[in-house]
């Protein structure tokens, strides 16, 4: 493992002052190669897949692992779209004059290893490999071993094309040894890895936060809450709570909470319910009493701490600002939360006081991605509050580093 | 220690939407306080300082623990000159629309309950504190038992001006238990410490990468070192080697590591040896064939990678640009990396391939900290690539916020 890192950070070293035009070549030849390589990555991924459905994986999971011609044509479009993509490394973050004449710019540069350990989806590889590359970092990939026959090919085509592009190979390393033991060794490489980036479950975020010793970027839960102020535009509030629940709600952006005030629970709740017909309910009493216990079950108090990634809703009704900002805060998971309202007042409120990634007002939390806040890709959604919160493109994967120019400058006396 | 953190907590969130007004005015009345208090702190801390003789502690740690009436002016002053910096809260980083005629913002906003774990100086008390009050954050601190009674009194005196301002006594929350087991306990209250401040010896920080699980930032090491290239004005290079080793050696941008071209090294060794008569040499052959072996002792790998904090400097002497930016990558520890040169490409090629927080043309390592970069106060230098690079001051005690604006928009079908 220690060589692999290794590997990883010599390259990193040659990445990091790659120009824009021969990142962007690679990426496209890596493109090139995995279409041209499409036969032998869709018999590797057979074999993953076989392997799968022999050892009883369930058919969602199957699914999620299994290449087709149109995924990969999504793998190889992904990396063309990140060649195109603005390079973050060299820009000038801030620039400015201090009195002893220094001139001070903080320039990003890149991170220099950025590990990344995520479960079964093949496409992983790619994409993150190649945000990576556009970004001046080397990839460590770990992924599932469910999928390592799949992402071994994935990653022999893209490092023959940066060879061929005059970068390093190991512009992108993937451990090949999927056991418990590698993983545990894999997040204590601390001096070799700058950033550990997982993409997982609960319990590979769990794991990484009690063992890790190298920095990590957690991209965490969703329990995202809108709430219907008493001013709000009822017709605006049932399309955005219809929106940010169903339209996709497996991800972590989408709802998982409705917060009503009581002034308008009784006239927005009846059709509400009915627009989220496919959508199981779950409230409190008010909420009950208003629909029916036909309509809405009861909840508890860790419905309102669940994210269901599925078709159920929990329903509070509040009686004020403050009740909702206190309940937002106290259930949420800080990843995003919306307000619908017309007072100019509420919306500033809510979003001073509620503590999350992204605060909305009168937009659906679906929007809080690398793509719709126009970052082109990204590798994730932070939900910490170090380097990164929020959706991660390009530059997320950028630290920056101060340049000082003088003239022959010497410290004079004075406080330390 | 968690109805500790819980306190600091609830306060944190009144800080959160605090105005600069009241923050500052706590500020001043904290400064006040302590002076007013003058008569009380100088006994606890003589308390303290008669318990440190007697248990046998060195006199330079005595000497840190002290306070005296300078000092507590200095920590007066200190809070005064916090209340006059600009406020970041508030700030927006970034703003623009989206095609979905989105209003996005990036709002500067306090990180929560910052956590400063720190030694022997009880001046750190209200530096610290004063810092996270002035950005909206509550501080939760924990100092060494050797300065309990100082850090009590100073804490109990600035609790009580917070207070007399408006503002929660426990936006300060010093933990009374100096323990082993305490400390251990500190560094893993995930949920409630936002950012972990470490500010101390090796020992501290080896704990901290070991044991901790919450999020920290890292004041590390500076093993500096100033390269001579061949192209120097040597008049220049002399004067930057000597402020940077030898004004103030005992801090971490003290330069440790002179590296010298080939070509030069005859004519600026001697002289500079002149310049540094009471500064001890250690250095290579080429070093000690120019100097004698009188001058310079012999170099081991390891001198090469320590930081000396002392009057002693080791001399490496390199064929090359390529050579000098390898050593400094390799033996360097990330702080801050001089290069005296006139030739610009020279110039360019250090800045963009010398990987640390800090890279310095023609002027002294001394300059990277945040007084001398204009934050007008710092709590610390950060060596670590996430969140913050360098000197550390208001603004990176913050994180920021995405505040999107919308008028009822909702999100299509198309990419997840």
């Amino acid at each position: 493992m220690a060589e692999l890192a290794a590997r990883a950070k010599a390259a990193a070293r040659v990445l990091s002052t790659a120009d824009t035009e021969t990142k962007n070549h690679a990426l496209l030849l890596a493109a090139g190669q995995l279409e041209q390589d499409r036969d032998d990555l869709l018999d590797a991924n057979r074999a993953d897949v076989d392997a799968a459905i022999a050892s009883g994986m369930s058919a969602t999971l199957v699914d999620r692992l299994r290449l087709t011609d149109s995924r990969l044509a999504g793998m190889a479009g992904g990396l063309r779209k990140v060649a195109g993509l603005a390079d973050p490394v060299g820009e000038i973050a801030e620039g400015w004059v201090v009195p002893s004449g220094l001139r001070i710019s903080r320039v990003r540069v890149p991170l220099g290893v950025v590990a990344i350990v995520y479960e079964s989806r093949p496409n992983v590889t790619s994409d993150a490999a190649g945000l990576c590359l556009k970004s001046g970092n080397a990839a460590f990939l770990r992924g599932s071993s469910s999928a390592l026959a799949s992402n071994l090919a994935i990653a022999a085509a893209m490092r023959d094309a940066y060879e061929k592009a005059g970068l390093p190979g190991d512009a992108l390393v993937l451990v090949s040894d999927t056991s418990h033991a590698a993983a545990a060794e894999f997040m204590k490489l601390r001096g070799s890895i700058d950033c550990l980036i997982p993409r997982g479950g609960p319990g590979l975020i769990a794991s990484i936060l009690e063992n890790a010793t190298v920095p990590y970027v957690i991209d965490g839960d969703g329990n995202c809450h809108v709430y219907v102020d008493a001013s709000a535009d009822l017709d605006t509030a049932r399309r955005i709570v219809v929106n940010a629940k169903t339209q996709r709600p497996s991800v972590c952006n989408a709802a998982e909470s409705l917060v009503v005030h009581r002034s308008v629970a009784a006239q927005l709740l009846p059709p509400l319910a009915g627009d989220l017909a496919d959508v199981e309910l779950v409230g409190d009493e008010a909420a009950q009493a208003i629909l029916g216990p036909d309509r809405i079950g009861k909840a508890t108090e860790s419905d309102y701490s669940t994210e269901y990634l599925e078709l159920k809703m929990s329903v509070k009704v509040v009686d004020s600002l403050d009740e909702a900002i206190a309940h937002v805060n106290d259930t949420g998971s800080g990843h995003s939360e919306a307000i619908v309202t017309s007072d100019l007042n509420a919306a500033d409120r809510f979003c001073a006081e509620v503590d999350a990634a992204a605060v909305l007002v009168n937009a659906s939390t679906r929007f809080v991605d690398g793509e719709e806040f126009g970052f082109g890709a990204e590798i994730g959604i932070s939900t910490q509050k170090l380097h990164a919160r929020g959706p991660m493109g390009l530059r997320q994967l950028t630290t920056t580093k101060y340049v000082v120019r003088g003239e022959g400058q010497v410290r004079g006396e004075g406080i330390c």
